[in-house]
């Protein structure tokens, strides 16, 4: 990519925002349901959101790596669109978590599909930039700009 | 931003280290309270040491993401500086922790307030990148070099 | 570096991967040993498991930093072999652990031998461009290209 990751960046700032919110709803639970830090149990309904959040928070470093790698070698617009899309999954994920165990489900699989079609893209345009590189076939032109 | 983040890589760094470094105080933690892994409780000094690592870690991610957006598209030299701060706050939190579980309040509030420090920068950087580039406004190099 | 940063993205975008598929195994263990989530205890074989991808994860974020910083400032194609170096310490370390708690050893000292080579090369290079920049010394071109 030749100009500025401004919409990866700004994707970047609203998922960290996100993930802050998570926290602080974590922090609201353990005054509800009385887990006095350093406890991470003793209630179903604690468990389920900490549990929501620690997962957001594992998947978010992967989430970060692939959106970064297909915005830069793939498409920005593309990628910042599907970032948006991930953070409305794990917004799902972790509200359906919050309420029963099932419900972490609908919102798990759709940041799962976002995750793959992030890899697809970067995988996609980290290859035709090293076929540029190397073999000197412009196949990333053709693909990113097929029109 | 036009030059090398070097004082954001500097920061970044120095903040993975502090990480492996609360890594290794639980290393010695589970030796001296004889927790085996893979368990991760059963001493109460044990699991504050435990969660003031593992709310590091929380943290970290989104403690790098608003120091190199605001370090990026707002001012380096200010980003590192409160990078520096965060350091410091994530230090007291954690050495609080381990002691009492309200020893980590001072150093998380100090923690939280840097990261909306570097949110409100990196919202003002980006937010004035994008009047620039879509409507023309210079609003960014005012704020930045007001004098 | 003025080159495109094409290595350190491929073995970031492959280091992500692994930890989807840690992921993926830690889901697999839930099935297995029947441990429906919230919980994340109740079975050795399972906590184990749930460890070894948690501290992959934990150690994930300080990876990423240090494969940066070093491949930026020192060399690219040292920091990306190194990082494939990396993925292969976690996978002994996973399925190690998986196994044992002592068969997360020999994973565990290689992952951290070559954390310690990246920051060792990180601080040389940032050292260097450091004294490019403000001493007129031009330290890093000789240690990067002896011959």
């Amino acid at each position: 990519m030749a100009g500025d990751p401004i919409l990866l960046a700004a994707v970047s700032l609203l998922s960290a925002c996100q993930q802050i919110y998570f926290g602080f709803c974590v922090g609201r639970a353990r005054l509800k349901y009385k887990i006095a830090p350093p406890a991470v149990s003793g209630s179903l309904e604690f468990e389920r959101i900490f549990r929501a959040h620690q997962n957001s928070l594992e998947a978010y470093s992967i989430f970060l790596i692939t959106l970064w790698t297909s915005g830069w070698y793939f498409n920005q617009v593309l990628a910042a669109c599907l970032g948006l899309v991930y953070i409305y999954a794990r917004h799902k994920y972790f509200w359906g978590y919050a309420e029963t165990a099932e419900g972490r489900v609908t919102g798990f699989k759709l940041s799962l599909g976002v995750l793959a079609l992030l890899i697809g893209l970067a995988v996609l345009g980290l290859a035709s930039r090293f076929l540029d590189e190397y073999l000197d076939l412009h196949v990333a032109k053709k693909l990113r700009h097929p029109f």
